[in-house]
């Protein structure tokens, strides 16, 4: 273990959790959840931080500055929706290249001004410096009442797992985009990778009607976020294969890139949908908030015991092994 | 104007500030101050960030990995100072290159950890990516009772400034840093580069007394970061350039590098002492809370009117002409 890639970004986490202690009481969350949760009466502050760099999260030749921006903002705003908080105010910090043009950057601040326009987010500050590759960091703070906020660790053996919108096309709009021997490319599928939605309304409506137990949103891909929502509840689950919401759009393109329909929905990060465990009784109230809010809501497996484990069942009812789940930033 | 290089750090500040518009009427403070404050009732949240980049802002042959840790903290808690606030919480971004070495890993959050613990503040969330160089961001949280709070802006004419510490041993540590010809080194001032100390005792001893009229940190220089408090306060100003306060190891070094003993103390950076402006009845307040801290508090000018202008006044009381105030990070 004398490397990152040896010991992995999970195991690292793992790590820094245990080097650094929390002491704060109002600390609810901390290291290794999305969102940081500060207790401050009957609500709570929320505030989450991601990073992209140029060349690992993105290519300046695939995105446009513009859906840079927008994403940017996005990715962090998915978080608090994972959460059903209500997101308030960011703060960016911003490496440029000193050659970067003028109209780059405008175009960049076009772009995260109408994301945060869209969700009632202000820029309140942030940090500015010269760098080979474009870095952009966005801390967003937001709140939400303390007994409304949803977890990834209150599933209970019996729930229902749902996930909204359809999954992979994110992940298959990037293969696209890598793709150079392809002619003709699908906009839509590119679109759901450059410009994701966040699920802030679905997210905030789901909490305050207390429909689930346990939330998360699919940023590393279905398989691996919900393995997180097992873990931190200690249960197992069932997922079913032909369950998963595909697009028509997704089924038409896949094939170009597996052989199995369901691989890049199941593994494919980015999608920012999001998943939920919720009790049996809550069926009818979930499916008359999918029609009242025009969202998805596919109930796509159950929860079950911790020694149960967690297994995807296919069409004929068997076990599919989970080799792989999702991916490792560091490997 | 068609580059970065060309707009400059602070015309690129002003661009973002004027495209961006806040409109939650909580938000006191926003995009240009080195702190945002969002008002909550007596209290107010205060956020801050700030982005270190290998080969920018650090060498990884320079310092080690505890040091880098302690600063990237370090850096952050003094714009918390700056204000008199209380910094409780923070979340950190790190890019990482894959090879790195688990015990740069290990050294550098026992840095952290060890910063973390002197001023009390505890790590509640980040992210973590790969990166061809390191890049450490951190979000840090913290508050204040609102009419205690000090910014930039209220500095009067008639007011004292005051400056804590001595200045210049970081711009001439981070000087003999890179000189390959010395063969003999100071440790101290190097120490003042790579590992300097926030005051946070004091600003939040001064916010409490309510002594000051304006504070900032010399981050940027002394000239640069006393002309923002001037701008945002409308003031002009005087500084007796004799007055400077200058410790005894960089009076012996200084002449290695410049034949203007004032020069480094008056335009480097990163010294985080602070400077602030008071009303000249609190003369003695200022003397005693110096004693009791046992923390040097040098009066080195005064506040006068705008159209004044900001001039450094020699030892025969002439007039030093201010051509170059401080740096800017993309020109």
């Amino acid at each position: 273990m004398n490397t990152l890639r040896e010991i992995g970004e999970f195991g690292l986490i793992a790590k820094i959790r245990n080097w650094m202690r929390v002491s704060r009481p109002e600390v609810l969350r901390g290291i290794g959840d999305d969102v940081a949760v500060i207790g401050m009466g009957k609500r709570s502050l929320l505030i989450t931080t991601d990073i992209l760099i140029e060349g690992i999260h993105f290519e300046r030749s695939w995105t446009d500055p513009f859906r840079l921006g927008r994403k940017a903002l996005a990715v962090n705003l998915s978080d608090i929706a994972a959460m059903g908080g209500i997101p308030k105010y960011f703060l960016i910090s911003i490496g440029l290249p000193k050659r970067l043009s003028f109209s780059f950057l405008s175009l960049f601040f076009r772009g995260l001004k109408e994301e945060a326009g869209r969700f009632q987010v202000d820029l309140i500050g942030g940090d500015t410096s010269r760098s080979q590759k474009i870095i952009i960091n966005i801390c967003l703070i937001g709140d939400g009442e303390k007994r409304e906020l949803l977890f990834r660790n209150g599933a209970r053996v019996g729930d229902d797992l749902y996930v909204s919108g359809t999954l992979g096309e994110a992940a298959l709009g990037l293969k696209i985009l890598q793709d150079k021997k392809l002619k003709r490319k699908s906009k839509r599928l590119i679109e759901r990778h450059l410009a994701p939605t966040p699920r802030i309304q679905l997210g905030q409506t789901l909490a305050k009607k207390n429909l689930p137990s346990a939330m998360i949103d699919v940023s590393d891909g279905l398989l691996i976020d919900a393995s997180h929502i097992l873990e931190e509840s200690r249960v197992g689950a069932r997922i079913w294969e032909d369950r998963i919401p595909l697009s028509g759009v997704y089924r038409k393109w896949v094939n170009i890139y597996s052989k199995d329909p369901y691989r890049i929905a199941l593994d494919g990060g980015e999608d920012y949908e999001l998943l939920f465990a919720a009790p049996k009784k809550n069926r009818t109230g979930i499916l008359s908030l999918a029609r009242s809010l025009k969202t998805p809501l596919t109930r796509i497996g159950e929860v079950l015991p911790e020694k149960e484990g967690f297994s995807l069942i296919g069409k004929e009812g068997e076990k599919i092994p989970l080799k792989r789940l999702g991916f490792d930033h560091f490997k």
